[in-house]
Formats: structure tokens, sequence, C-alpha cells
């Protein structure tokens, strides 16, 4: 269970309403008419569980294996990341998932070091079938591990990528299992499809379960039981020019994953130019309670009024340790928390940061999960996939395109090409 | 070698050269005066190496021990974590630094049971004495591990924190090794104090030489030979209200806590009210290079135009990987990439996304370090604090106070003391 508190001020003036009407349009239209198909993975990916149950059960000695590693970056890796991070530590028998990600020498060194080629199943994803970071990787694993696509390693290597991509017809060249992210979905939107579901899968975790409160999200939502997410939309979007920057202060470490990817959802969706040519759209950041209470939070407090706080807090951690009920001479006035847990630690001081927050007038919510459950997660996917489309929508963008990425792309294609001339 | 290229659009109007100069000046009345005592760590802390290893050779078997566990959080892990994550890969001898930060149930189970307290040295550090998370995690430290503290585990446990604070005394009572931070050193400005350098002088780092790249930086900086970091810091002052977040966008995957330290400094230090009463200050934000081009980007090329970015770039990683000349059947044409190596691929990444970022006319600037020296680390470090120094400085803020995080800790308490009840 998710409670979400909604604590932006807020006064829903007609106009508001309107607004959020016309949003909420927008994505009924959206999903009608195929425009995103994210709405839809909570039910269509089911299929993608089985049918990589079943191949598992064909070839268990490569699929079955220790380790296995996600070659991808960006929306090909930060939310299977993010949930692997999370579901972990309560799932000590997932098997080991190594993201290569970044072409940096140093991190690929380490990393290429603890694999065992015996043990390992390779992923390689990537949406356009292109990524140079991504297809670099797949070429140094090829010639650091031997690996034979033609012959004995054909089924330690697997592909997920759009039908008809160049990623497809290498996978079909070779006779490698592949699969699909429907063409409608965006990488930053794709956690819930083949991406995130075939590693999570094959690693042992129960998707089905992560799914089911996505589809539970998504139902209560366009059954209009969740215009909470309408409300928080259209305070953000009003406001953004006031409000720039919406900082996600998740307490505790092993969100660290899920803050990026929610940077990446929010930065790339809301970060464009609008209808009239203005450039629009809000800054995420995110941050990790308490740690950041020993950083950021001052700038919170006492920087500018351009910030919201959006709170992410666990009831129950399942495993908590308690604070031992010893008194350190000298330093007794901490006894207050002696015989209480790390847990309830971290909840007060969530508490107590966001009652010191909003204060001082800053503008702030709390989404309380109850506990960190498959389901809950699927739900907070969805939760936060959902406010993107309802922001976009308030802002006028398109909140599924990413044009400003690719002039970089191409000058970096330039500059290899006059080096080898 | 760090080679700083100041690109941020800027004109010195008379205005501005007077800000220069009076910041200047308040930088060398902050130092002669000992306002801030960092200015003088990286000639003060040689002193403190000597000792560390005097008494490390003193008492090997614990101090020579080999894992290093660090109680701390904020301003006493924060440039520790940084430089011990960026130097490890060229120092595989280099002990094992364990930070335990936040009190995360499930971070501290995980590391808990990788402690094996034969073989460990705890440090505790706190610069007040009295932080709750650091506190409440050396009290579970010593229940789980049955430290005794009057026995036979002293010469195990040593601590850094203020002269005169409670931990201090606390060190008295049990004849515990307790190293000081200078009083007019701040948290975020400490990692070259004790608090940084007892850890990693343990681990085997030569500190010395860290200091060394620090002491020529602020050498240089007095002596007017880095005026280039009045002109960043005037452009950021007086553009701060339009560009009101700085990026680090730094490129490799190992400045990933580096930028953590970057974003307390530059937050915790200039997020104030300034001496009319108004909440000022500049946002900072860290990212990693090239895995945020797939996610952070897209808003900072298309969305509003209120950022500054930072480029963060390591000509030779030392270390590195050639992509093969292996050409994947219908993806030739990432064949322009084969033969360059990763370290070529991420440079070059930096150098077009940064020229993509330029030509949409959002100001950039470029800080290029030709290896990652223990030296370059130290200038680094120290290029980052007298930047904040001058952006205060010109803000007419006090730098080196926090005042906006202590309402927050006084409603913690309570909350405990109600419980109580």
């Amino acid at each position: 269970m998710i409670d979400y508190r909604l604590t932006l001020h807020h006064e829903t003036i007609p106009s508001t309403r309107n607004r959020m009407e016309e949003a909420f349009g927008r994505l009924v239209r959206e999903r009608e008419e195929g425009i995103a198909g994210y709405y839809n993975l909570p039910v269509d990916s089911t299929l993608v569980i089985d049918e990589v149950k079943a191949r598992a059960a064909s070839i268990p000695e490569q699929w079955g294996c220790e380790t296995i590693v996600v070659v991808g970056i960006g929306g090909s890796s930060l939310g299977a990341k993010a949930l692997d991070q999370i579901l972990r530590p309560a799932h000590p028998e997932a098997k080991e998932i190594l993201f290569l990600e970044n072409p940096d020498p140093l991190e690929l060194h380490a990393k290429f070091k603890t694999i065992d080629k015996g043990k390992t199943l390779f992923i390689v994803i990537s949406k356009s079938g292109g990524t140079i970071e991504t297809t670099s990787i797949f070429k140094a694993l090829i010639a650091r591990f031997a690996l034979d696509l033609e012959g004995a390693d054909r089924h330690r290597v697997l592909t997920v990528t759009d039908k008809g991509s160049i990623l497809h017809s290498f996978a079909q060249e070779y006779g490698l299992d592949c699969y699909f992210i429907p063409a409608n979905v965006g990488g930053r939107f794709s956690v819930l499809s083949a991406v995130g579901i075939v590693p999570l899968t094959l690693a042992g975790y129960d998707t089905g379960k992560i799914l089911e409160g996505g589809r539970e999200m998504v139902d209560a939502f366009f059954r209009r039981e969740a215009d909470h997410l309408l409300e928080k939309g259209a305070f953000l979007a009003e406001n953004w020019e006031q409000y720039r920057i919406n900082v996600l202060f998740a307490y505790g470490s092993y969100f660290e994953d899920f803050t990026k990817w929610y940077v990446q959802l929010w930065g790339e969706s809301l970060g464009k130019i609008d209808l009239s040519g203005n450039s629009v759209g809000l800054t995420p950041a995110g941050h990790i309670g308490s740690v950041d209470q020993h950083s950021f939070l001052q700038l919170i407090i006492e920087g500018p009024r351009d910030k919201t706080v959006t709170f992410l807090q666990v009831e129950d951690f399942g495993l908590d340790i308690e604070i031992p009920k010893i008194s350190l001479k000298h330093i007794e006035k901490n006894d207050y928390i002696n015989g209480h847990s790390f847990g309830e630690l971290l909840n007060a001081e969530c508490d107590a940061t966001r009652e010191a927050v909003s204060g001082v007038g800053v503008p702030t919510d709390l989404i309380r999960i109850d506990r960190l459950s498959k389901r809950n997660l699927g739900e907070l996917i969805l939760y936060y996939e959902l406010l993107t489309s309802i922001v976009g929508a308030m802002l006028g963008i398109n909140t599924y395109d990413q044009p400003g990425v690719e002039l970089g792309k191409k000058i970096l294609v330039k500059k290899f090409q006059n080096k080898d001339r």
C-alpha cells in the first residue's frame, strides 16, 4: 500500500480544474491511439514473462546461469538497476546482475575482471539498436571472452531492441534470441517492457507482482480514483517558472538508483521546447535521506524558493536493527534514541525534515510506502510515469521525444571521421 | 596538470572588476584573520600525516589491519569517500575503507555482515561530536562486535572531532586516540583535515601529494595566478538569478562521489539568507558522462536557460581498453569507433556534448585534468573550495555556517521525547 499525501499548497480554481480535465483527456487519447505504449505494459508484459520462463527452461545451462550481464545505457539500464537495488536485500537468492553502462575504461576493466563466461548470460539492450556505448562494450566482450556467436555461445547472448532495428537484424543473422520493445514505448518509459522484465525475471524476481502493482495504478488512474496525480501535476505545471526544481528526497540508501531513474524520466520528458517555441521544463534532483540532510537541506531551507520537495518514506524496511541502550559518556544527550530502531530514526528524520521544510513555506508532498514489496514498486513506477505524462500534457510539450540529444551524437561521429582521415 | 578553460560568456566591466577585487580581499582577510581555516590545511595537515604514521608504527596490529571502517556522515565522510573512489583503481594495494553513513537498516545490515573485528580499525568522525546518526551507528558497532573500549579494543577505535567536543571528552574518558578538526574548518571544507587525511593515510595513500596539490592551488590563487577563479565566480554570482543551477558534468564513473562532495560543498555553503534578508543561492547538480547524456542532457539543451554546465574531463585514465576492430553485421555504421579506446570515446563524447551545449547558448566551462594523480585531486579540491568562498563573498552571505539545518534536528529530538513519555 502506498499513501500519497498531497500537501502542495494549491487552490483548485476553475481554470485548474479545466487543465486537469484536459490533461486527463490527453492521456486517455494517448492510450487509445497508441501514442504512448507504456500504459499497456503492465498487462502486455505478462506474455514476456511467460516466454522468458519457457525459454529458460529449454536451455537451462545458459539461461539458468549464475550471473546476468546487462549491456545497456540510460533507459536500457536505469529501471532494472533501480528495481534490482531495492529488491535485492530481501532476495539474497536472486542472481547477480552486472550492469555495463558507461564506456569508462577504469570501470569496465574492474567489471570485466569479475565475469566468468561459463557462468554468465549476456543481455544486450538498445532500443535503436545502434547505441554507440552499448555496441562498443559488446564488441569488447566478444573479444575479451571469445564469444562464439555462431556456435557454442549462441545461447549465452540475447538481445532486447525494437522490432526491425539493426540489432534485431544482427540477432536474426546469428540466430540469437531477441525480445522486443514496443515501438511506442520510449527508453525512459520502458522498464516494464522486455528491457526490465527479461533481466529481472531471469534473475529470479517475481516480476508478475511488479506488473500487478503497475496495472492497479493505471486502472485506478483511468477510473478517476487517483486524481491526486492530476492535482500534483497541475501544481507543478502551473508554477514551474517559480518552482523550477523538483527534489525527490528518498529516505533509504537503496533508492539511489531509483532517483536516477526518476531524473532521466523527468528530465528527458519534461525539458522541451513547447508549441510556442519556448524552452520549458522542470529540473529533477534526486537526494537520499538522511545523508543529504547533511548536504542539500540547507539550500532547500534558506536558499531561493525555487524548489518543491517530494519525500519518499518506507514504513517497514522488513529488517531492522535496534539502537542499543548504551550510554556513551559525555554524549548522553543522544540517549533519547536508545532502544529505538534505525528504521524509526530514519523515518523520524524524514518527518522532522518535512516539517521543517514545510514550515518555511517550501511546497512538499509525501509518498509513504508501507513496505518494499514488488507490488508497491510497480505502483510507484507507474505513479511517476503517469505524473510525467500529466505534467507534459499540461506544459503543452511532446513528452515522448528527445530531439535535444541528437546534435551531440552527430558531432561525435564527425570527430572520429575527421580523426581517421 | 589541470587546464581550466573558462568559456562562460562574460564581459568584464568595471563593476565586475571591483567585485572580483572585493572578493579577493575578503578571502585574504578570511585567511589572515582565521575566519576560515581550510586555506591552511594543505600545510598544517602534513603534521597529521606524520603523527598518524608514527602512531601506526607503534601499534601495527590494530592500525595496520586490513579494513578501515569510517563512521561519519556528510562532511565527515563525503570527501574521503570521493578521493578513495577515484584513487582506488590505480591503488589496488590500498586497504579497504568501509563507510557507515546512513542510518538505513538494510544498508547497515549488509555492511555489518562484511566486518571482521580482528582485521578492522574503526574511525568515528563527527565535528560536533554529537551527530545522531554517527553515535547511533557507533553504539550498534559496540554491541554487535562487543568492542571492549576499556581493554582489548582500545586501539581499534579512534576518533576525529573538534577539540573540546563531547566526542573528545568521550575519547579522553577511555584513552582513545583523538585527532582534531580545526574549529574554523567546517565539515564540508574538512576533507584535507584529519577527517580525510587520517583514514586515507591509514589506507596507504600518499596523502602528502594530495596536500601538495592543494597547497599549489592556494598559493597560485593568493599570488593572483589563478584569477580565472574570480572570473568564474563573478559570472556565477552576477547571474545567479538567471543561471540558478550549476551542473558538474564529470566524465568518468568514479567521479560519482566527487560530485556528491561538490553538491554538499556548494549547496550548504551557498544556499543562504543574505545580509538584506533575501534567500539566495545556486543549486548544484552532479552528473556523470556519458551515462547522463542519456538522461539529463535533453533538459540542458532544450529546457529553460537556467543552468551553467562545468565539464570535467580526464585526458589519460592510466589504463585503457581498445574497442576491437569487430564489425557487427547490420550495425556497421558504428565501425567508426573501431580501434579507438574507451577513454577516447568518453572524451570525444565530452567534447561533442560540450560543443552541442555551448552551441545552443548554455554557458559552459571545462576542467581538463591530464591524469588522476593525487596532486591533481588536491588541486581540484582547493579549486572548488576557493570557488565556493569567492561566490559566497560576492553574494554577501556567510559561506561557512548552516543555520537552516538546525530546526529539523530540534523537531527530531522532540519527536522521540514525546514518544517516550
